[in-house]
């Protein structure tokens, strides 16, 4: 049994961590830090979790965390996240760390999207954690990156044909939907249920997200050369769930490939990606609770551009789930040990 | 490995019966029924299952279906569940029926609400499936007549009260609010998404919902006395989900009983039913997909009435879940084995 | 053109009332208030008025409110309400007040639920504003009440029984859901959309809610004896709209009546409560946007209770819209002036 | 005043124009057809409306319904109209027909993508009802071709640039996303609430949506140039609402064009097309219920790319608030009357 730790359990991810981790046979939750409800129940914060998580909140300091456990999760904000992370690495913990601090490789690129980082030097050894890519990496890591949802839904999706040369990517076009979990549980007025209720909205237009450069980076390194994109995202009046329709022009060879069974191909052994038969788009609703990737292709028969599209739970394989699963790797778990429950629909 | 059957899989009871089955370990689904899909996978027709339940709708009759499985859920509308389950039993075969065929002891009164009755020798033999209440009988019954949503939230909610002779039980008034999975899948434009959204309505309102006479049969049987109820369902803008507000006069003795501690011990060692904290009202959102009951208490200070609170997600504990838990105590696996997955919040 | 003035604009009862008045043809709006907001255009803060109300928010005091307009709505939270209220009247002008400060008329019970009040000579003055009871002295009045929203839905559905003595008070029993537009404004994590959507929730249970006494206050007037309820809220996941399901029992004379011609009698010439045919309930969803009642009854055919349901928008019949309602009458304008919006559905 | 009929009046087109119509000064709802509710008033089938409008659905021939009005709407779908119209016109009336049947200007086209045309000489004559840019046209038409919901959102957003040169056509990528009221009022599995809600999906990818000609169409006109665009359709859980963000690059002059002086100017005397202030995008939360079209520009910081983003009520400006404004137009009255309602938030 593992002892596992969540630095930050009080936001969405959080409790979807702690969710996640009372169904997983090999793991015990033995620490979760809250400042704002120490003392309370985690149950207590989130009601969902009565008779199934039995664990109060504390606010630690990660001197006082250390010997908690053994595994830790950090659900902070990102700049909080490289203030506790090296201290961790240091006393001989494995580290998720859900926060942005560690996926960018490049310092210059985090501080010009971000502020500066106090621990470039582990930029180099964290692992970017997106387990269909970087397997390997991740089983011998210590700090693993967690990926942003809205990258993980675009680079899933794109990778494939990037590796294979079959699109231009100046032409990515990346229109993407989020539900409003993505937005944090912070009391703002912007998120209240009255401001986004029966509505929908583009936000953060014109390339000025910060997940922008953690996909470039990623789809740069499957292209083998540096990408650019357009990025718009948007918010859905659902609480779970993201969509990522993609455009792109196809190459010469592009134009001619089986894209389809490409990407079955590419995805035949992976238990979390799902590439639904040509014709059929995802759909949010049809991954929700689960840690699937649903993607689907279709060629525009006017224009000859290619449409991909993905859906993700981004609570889950945007965040905890994949946390989940790259704790899973890093310690020789099974890596779909607690993550094969079935979406729930309706 | 048992083998179970599904028969009448394409509503939203049978999605979910599906996609608990699949994460059961110690069954195995072997056979799914639909006249409409007949010929389609049934994770094409609820995509969410897709990797995750691999079979293919048939359209069978029962002479068919016998030997495709042990033990059997009949997940049709009342009255053909009562053409198919007779023959499942003589075959040897164990059921729960999730319709309303078997719950009432009866037949004069289903027959006033409901039909004529072409089995009525079973209704005396049939277990009304609420675990809690008739957990032993549920163990070695051949056929279950798994509860109705609403009466689930009732039943529990307000039998330790009629047991224990605190409540006046000519006082009752439920006031009832369920998702919009409870009206089924259907086509009907009273249930399309521009009608019920971002709205809230009651419905069958004065005493005519066909739940009315199970919630009556099973709150006499803990009053040891006829008991007549005024329910009130409502619509919800949710999938799953029902609330039962339950308002009822304390007997002299009822006004000064510890009513707190008597829901805490009464319910100390059920796996699914919650009694929350004094106070602490329960939630929809806070046993969404899962198959807890949460319960609370509340005394009106100006009137003195009881005010008691009950939430279930309407297709697990109110439907698919609790048939699970009854397959369990039927095959003598662990009651919750398979049902222990937290609640999902948000 | 009379000129008038919101106090407190940044919430959605000010901007439903900046809607509303943008659509009248007798009033001007010249002046709107908010500290938060003050010197950003209403319709920078609420961009559905754009091109449609052109007003910069003021941070002014009551002083230098005055000048402004002849006839303010005072849209502020109690407490700030009864600081601003006596010297716009001293200065001249007419108010409606939309805050609970002077619904009711004994100092003591205001005290008793709010706290110390500043002007309790007012509360005699002061004019409990549902036209539908109080038409005549809302006409001459200097100083309107506007009722709270619950209250609104709960009077004018019982109000016709109390006055006929047809029904016994002390069994009444009423069960209110709320759109979370009710709930404010306000940054807080309890009605972030996550926490709120595709969930159901009973709060302030058991005698709690501060509409209580103003709800008491009126059925007392009504049944000329005092009456005391008991009030359950509840929280809907959506904006607009609260519907009250309330059961009571009739006298023996009540039992006889014919309480639909009684209510289409009452209600025959009122332009905003609409009687819906015997056995057809209310919804929401068909008084949204309007300031429309719809009552419906029902006698359950089991106990012989009487249910009757009514259906309101909160932010308009429960706020905004009758605050017009009573600008109107106060003004000599027609009652229905800017006010015959048809509700919109879907 | 104006004898106006509609013809199809119980779906969700036929709701809002009898709410519409219900407000308007010079107009009076004479005639109001529906086979499925031939004799049950227009208010039974549709509750928002009691009180408000008071008409009994008939079953009528064309014959019988010309001396019922003096204009008709034809709300009816694709085919059924052009067996009304022709018969309307010959008797005289003017006809604003919601279907497809006369948008299209090419008879050829309009078979690729529907059916044969029966009444293909009267393409030639029936005007594109987009006032913005067909007025003077509309004002002397007998027969005006409402446009679709998807196109109205598009056009208005891109034919400034069009006109003026400043984007490469060949480039243009339309990501929609509409409400579920587009769908119409068909009792459908689809569109059930259960399908529907906490989800978010693409439909009809790859180029085969029938408002592809129609927008094709309008946009080729603007360009002087046979333009071909990707759409992309996408369900939003809303009821009323449609965003397009449109993906364009910029030509060499448009990249040095002030774009939002452009569009302010263009519009600057459209009372029903808002262009937002630089960085703000529009939401459909900010147009529901109005006939409002709010536009944003915002170029993309890193690629150089201009995304134009437009917001409509698709029941509204989408639909039956574009055909009063046509009627306006048609009959001389003033573009804006009964229309001028703000859009409605929360």
């Amino acid at each position: 049994m593992v002892r596992v730790g969540i630095v930050g359990a009080s936001g969405y991810t959080g409790v979807e961590l702690a969710r996640l981790l009372a169904g997983h046979p090999e793991v015990r939750l033995t620490v979760a830090t809250s400042r704002q409800y120490a003392g309370k129940p985690l149950a207590e914060v989130f009601p969902n979790l009565r008779k199934r998580v039995d664990l109060v909140c504390e606010n630690l300091s990660t001197d006082e965390l250390i010997d908690r456990a053994d595994f830790f999760f950090t659900a902070v904000p990102h700049q909080t996240a490289m203030d506790i992370v090296p201290q961790l690495l240091a006393a001989g913990k494995k580290v998720v760390d859900l926060s942005a601090d560690y996926r960018l490789h490049d310092a210059a690129v985090y501080e010009a999207w971000y502020q500066k980082h106090s621990s470039p030097e582990l930029l180099g050894e964290a692992v970017y954690g997106l387990p269909e890519l970087y397997r390997d990496r991740i089983e011998t890591a210590r700090l693993t990156a967690n990926p942003g949802c809205y990258p993980t839904s675009v680079i899933l999706a794109v990778t494939p044909l990037l590796r294979a040369g079959l699109i231009d990517p100046a032409t990515l076009i990346i229109d993407s939907k989020s539900g409003t979990s993505g937005a944090g549980r912070g009391a703002n007025v912007g998120t209240l249920f009255c401001e986004v209720a029966d509505g929908f909205k583009p936000y953060k237009v014109g390339g000025t997200h910060r997940h922008i450069p953690e996909i470039e980076q990623e789809l740069s390194l499957a292209a083998s050369t540096p990408v650019t994109v357009s990025f718009t995202p948007h918010l859905l009046p659902i609480s779970r769930g993201i969509l990522s329709t993609i455009y792109v022009a196809l190459t010469g060879e592009g134009k001619t490939a089986d894209l389809q069974a490409l990407y079955e191909q590419t995805y035949a052994n992976e238990p979390f990606v799902r590439v639904l038969p040509a014709g059929v788009p995802p759909a949010t609703q049809h991954v929700r609770g689960s840690n699937c990737c649903d993607l689907s292709l279709q060629k525009d028969l006017r224009t000859g551009r290619l449409i991909v599209m993905s859906a993700i739970d981004n609570i889950v394989k945007g965040a905890s789930g994949q946390a989940v699963q790259n704790m899973n790797l890093m310690n020789g778990f099974p890596e779909t040990m607690g993550l094969l429950g079935a979406p729930f629909f309706p």
